[in-house]
C-alpha cells in the first residue's frame, strides 16, 4: 500500500443550495412533508422556484459539504462530481476549490444545468429539500480518475448518489478501485427516504462487507435495520461494518468499533439557524479525527463541534475557522 | 397629477452579491482599500474571484436593495435596471419578484453577462466591493416604462448610475418624466469615490432643482459641500432640495426640510456582521414613511430600523420581517 495523497475523497451530487425562509402553511401549501428531501424535474422546479421566496445561493450537495468540511479542518481533501459549464457550476467549483479541496471532474456540457436543491427553512430551522439534479445525475463511470482513488485513505460516498442510475455505476466501481488499492469505504445513508427507495441496494454493500465505515442518524439506523428500539438497530447493524457512526441530534452521538462503543454529548449551540449540513459536517469532522490518528471520543468530538458550527448561520458549508474551533474545544 | 400606482420605483444596477469573508491581509495583499466600491473589468472580475475564498450569492445592487426595503415594509415598490438572460439574471429577477417588487424590464442578450460584485466581509464587518457591471451598464433610456414612472409617488436614484454612460442618460431621462408628471425625485449620493468621480454632474442635479430628496452619509456630504465641518456642510447643500437625510452610522441620522430638523439615535443591534446594504435600506425606511403620511421623525426611525436589521446578517436584503420590526418598535 503506498503513502497516500488525500486523507478523504468524497463521490457525490454536486448541488447548489437555494436557501429561503418560508412559514409551516407554504409547506402545507405546496403538500410538503418537513425535513425530507425530494427529486424533482425541471418543470418542478421553474414552479416551485416562482412561488418561494428571495432566496440566497451557496454551495452544497451532501458529499461536496463533507469535503468542504474536512479542508476546512486542515485534512486532504477531494470530491468527485458532475456540474455543467454554466454560472451555477462555476460558483460550484468555485467554492470547493477555495476551500482547498481537490476537485478536477470537468464539467459536462450535456444540454442540463448545474444542480440545485431548494432549501426551505422553516422558523424552527429545519430544512425541506426539493432537488433537481440536473448534470449531477449524469456523472458516468469514465470520469473517475482511479490514481486519485487509490491515492485517498478514505473513499466516502453519499446514499444520495444511489438514486440515479449513471453515477450509481461510477460508485460501485470507485468501491472497487478503492478495495483493491486497500482503502477504506465509508458511506451515508442520507435519509429514511434513500433507505426506503435503495434497501436492498445498501444491505447488499454492507452483508458483502463492502463499507468499512458507516454513517447514519438514529431514524436511519432503524429503518435499515426495521427495528424500533435504537440499541436492537445498533447491534443488528455493528458487525457489518468496520466503524459505524450514529448521530443522535441533540443527544450527541456514539460509534461503534469492535465491540468497543464511544459516545459524545451534543456540541452547545447559541441559535439553531438552519440544519441543513449538520450530518455532512459531523462525518467530516470524524473522518479528519480517523484519518489523522484521533481516538474514536475525540474523532466523534470533532464531528460535534463541526456540525455544532454548521447549523448555527445558513447554508451547509463552514463560515467560521473549524481548524481553531477545534484546537480551542479539544486541544 | 393622477393617483399613484407605486410609492417608490427604483432605478439601479442590478447586481447580484458574491460575498466572502476575508482579512485585512488579503485586502492588504489585493491592494484595496477597505470599504470602497471600485469597478472592474471582465478579466479583474475573474482574477479575484479565483483568489477569493467560499462565496453566497445574494441579489442587491443598491436602488434594488431599497426597492426589496420598500416592499419588505409593506411598500408598493418598483424596479429599473437591466440584466442578462443567464443564471444571475434569473436570481435577480427572481428574488425582486418573489419580495413583491415590480421588475419588467427585460433582460438583454448582449454578450456581456448579469453584473456581479465581489463583496469581501473583513472581520470588523466592513464590506470592500469589486464591482463588474456586465448588463447593467448597458441599460437604454428605451428600457423605461414613462406610464410607470409617472404612477410612482418618488422616483429613487443611485449615484452609481452615473458612472456608465447609457444608464446616465436613462436616468436624466427618467427625472424629466417625474418632474413632468409632479412627482418627487429621490437621489443617493452612492459613495465618495463616486462623488469625485461625478461631482459637476452631481451638483448640477441639485443646482438645477431636479432633486427633490438627497440621501447621504457624513463623509458624502463633507465632500460633495467641500467642508470639513459637518454642520457647515449640511448648511451649504439644504436649501438645494426639498429634504435632506443624512446618515451618521452609530450616531443616527437627520433629516432636514423646510429649516426644521429632525434626529434619530441609531438603532441598537445585537452584532454588526456585514455592513453591505445599510444605507439602502435606511433610504428605504424613510422613503416607506414620507410616502405614507409619517412624520419627518418617523421616517427617520424606520429608516434606522430596517438599516439595523440588514447590518445583522449578510447580505443587503432584509431577512426579518420588517413591517412587524416597525410596527413592534414605532407603532
Amino acid at each position: 500500500m503506498t503513502d497516500t495523497r488525500l486523507d478523504v475523497l468524497c463521490i457525490g451530487n454536486a448541488i447548489v443550495d437555494i436557501i429561503a425562509d418560508c412559514d409551516d402553511a407554504f409547506l402545507e401549501a405546496e403538500g410538503l412533508t418537513k425535513g425530507m428531501m425530494r427529486l424533482i424535474d425541471a418543470e418542478e422546479a421553474t414552479r416551485l422556484y416562482d412561488h418561494m421566496g428571495p432566496a440566497m445561493e451557496i454551495s452544497g450537495g451532501s458529499a461536496g459539504n463533507t469535503a468542504a468540511g474536512v479542508a476546512a479542518l486542515g485534512g486532504k481533501a477531494g470530491f468527485i462530481g458532475q456540474v455543467a459549464p454554466d454560472q451555477l457550476g462555476e460558483f460550484y467549483r468555485h467554492d470547493l476549490t477555495a476551500q482547498g479541496v481537490e476537485f478536477t471532474t470537468p464539467a459536462a456540457d450535456l444540454g442540463v444545468p448545474t444542480a440545485r436543491s431548494m432549501v426551505l427553512v422553516t422558523p424552527d430551522a429545519h430544512r425541506t429539500m426539493n432537488t433537481f439534479l440536473g448534470a449531477a445525475q449524469l456523472l458516468p463511470p469514465a470520469a473517475l480518475d482511479e490514481a486519485q482513488i487509490e491515492g485517498a485513505a478514505v473513499l466516502y460516498l453519499e446514499g444520495y448518489l444511489w438514486d440515479p442510475e449513471t453515477p450509481r455505476y461510477a460508485m460501485v466501481k470507485a468501491i472497487d478501485i478503492a478495495r483493491r488499492a486497500g482503502r477504506k469505504v465509508a458511506f451515508t445513508l442520507s435519509d429514511t427516504f434513500c433507505i426506503d427507495r435503495h434497501r436492498d441496494g445498501f444491505n447488499e454493500l454492507l452483508d458483502n462487507g463492502r463499507i468499512d465505515i458507516l454513517f447514519a442518524n438514529e431514524a436511519e439506523i432503524r429503518m435499515l435495520a426495521g427495528a424500533e428500539d435504537f440499541d436492537v438497530a445498533v447491534a443488528m447493524v455493528q458487525n457489518k461494518v468496520e466503524t459505524l457512526v450514529v448521530t443522535r441530534s441533540e443527544l450527541g452521538a456514539i460509534a461503534v468499533r469492535d465491540g468497543a462503543r464511544a459516545a459524545v454529548a451534543a456540541e452547545p449551540v447559541d441559535k439553531v439557524v438552519d440544519t441543513t449540513g449538520a450530518g455532512d459536517l459531523f462525518a467530516a469532522g470524524f473522518l479528519y479525527g480517523y484519518t489523522n490518528g484521533r481516538s474514536l471520543e475525540q474523532s466523534l468530538r470533532i464531528g460535534a463541534i463541526a456540525a455544532a458550527e454548521v447549523i448555527s448561520h445558513y447554508g451547509a458549508r463552514p463560515e467560521a475557522d473549524l481548524k481553531a474551533l477545534v484546537a480551542a474545544r479539544l486541544g
